[in-house]
């Protein structure tokens, strides 16, 4: 199909889809004539997780990494996860005292050397974060928090499909980046509920 | 404190904080001369939750309209934190069909006209952007997102501060942003954890 074809099956409009190629995120179509070019369903796909990423938050840069490690993902099913992370997770500030972190993450069951160091720094800078605006998670909450992300953990790792390579690839990494805004939409869903329990007439 | 003094009490540089006091996010200092204004504590708490809130990945607009909410909080407990989430929620979509999400959450406890419609919004949303990129949850990860965020919420609920309105502003509101990151950093950080104990050697 031509590039008008390709923005009227996904919606996406013209001008749009050429930035996107511009920006290196949509391979390119079979070039048809010297002005022209033909894409496919793959391109229809590929549009749809371009779309699905960048309304999720993701940015240009990080979609763009997604992408690549899709599209040459590495060959233990046990790296793959935290390539995802790294494509997705702001760049390591090394200056970041990782003990209070490391500390509350023994939690979850780890022990050092068994993750990227980037996630850990997400961690401290959440942490900093909060103590930087004098908030603390009170001590009956913080426990609930990590069981609870094990618990979805376990029931995430458990779930890699194991028919494909390429399945279990697209299932961890859009799968740790796209359900980010579920998890905390239903969040906000379940503290309305609640607080209605406890404070509603 | 001059500016200078509150500059060096928080690490934010001078040119930002008066961008802040042009945004209307800092109130504008008690004026001492026609060319110097006077700053206290209050402003010193005040942008530690700005900094806080941004870095957290909340926007100018929303961070405006969380700090009116801690300002002026609604006199109902119960509507919040409502009012909190509207601040940091986008517009609400009214093309946006409710039906799935509503089905959903009401395994959190959910009934008609027990939450704002722009959290359930956020959930059809996340839902659609699942959707449009081939993005399944399976079906045993599902009943665990809805049950931890339960938990999570319970917990949260049970501690909301009694001691004083304020401080129950300030956990309710501030707590339901910036905890997000610690959430979503210690998810990954256990998928890590858990694909290491899978598939690890």
């Amino acid at each position: 199909m031509r590039i008008s074809g390709l923005s009227a099956q996904t919606g996406v409009t013209v001008p749009t889809i050429k930035y996107y190629l511009r920006e290196g995120l949509l391979p390119e179509g079979e070039r048809s004539s010297p002005t022209q070019a033909s894409y496919s369903e793959k391109h229809v796909e590929r549009l749809r997780v371009i779309r699905a990423l960048l309304d999720a938050g993701v940015s240009i840069a990080e979609t763009r990494r997604v992408l690549a490690t899709l599209d040459d993902p590495p060959e233990s099913a046990n790296d793959l996860l935290g390539t995802a992370h790294a494509a997705i997770t702001p760049e390591v500030d090394e200056t970041l005292d990782l003990t209070d972190a490391e500390r509350l993450v023994t939690a979850l069951g780890w022990k050092p050397g068994m993750c990227d160091v980037a996630v850990l720094n997400a961690v401290a800078r959440a942490m900093q974060g909060l103590e930087s605006a004098g908030f603390v998670v009170p001590e009956s909450v913080m426990p609930e928090y990590l069981a609870s992300m094990r618990r979805i953990a376990d029931a995430e790792i458990a779930a890699v499909p194991s028919e494909s390579a390429e399945a279990a690839v697209r299932y961890v990494v859009l799968g740790s980046v796209l359900v980010e805004p579920l998890l905390l939409a239903l969040r906000r869903v379940a503290q309305q509920v609640a607080s209605g329990e406890r404070f509603g007439e």
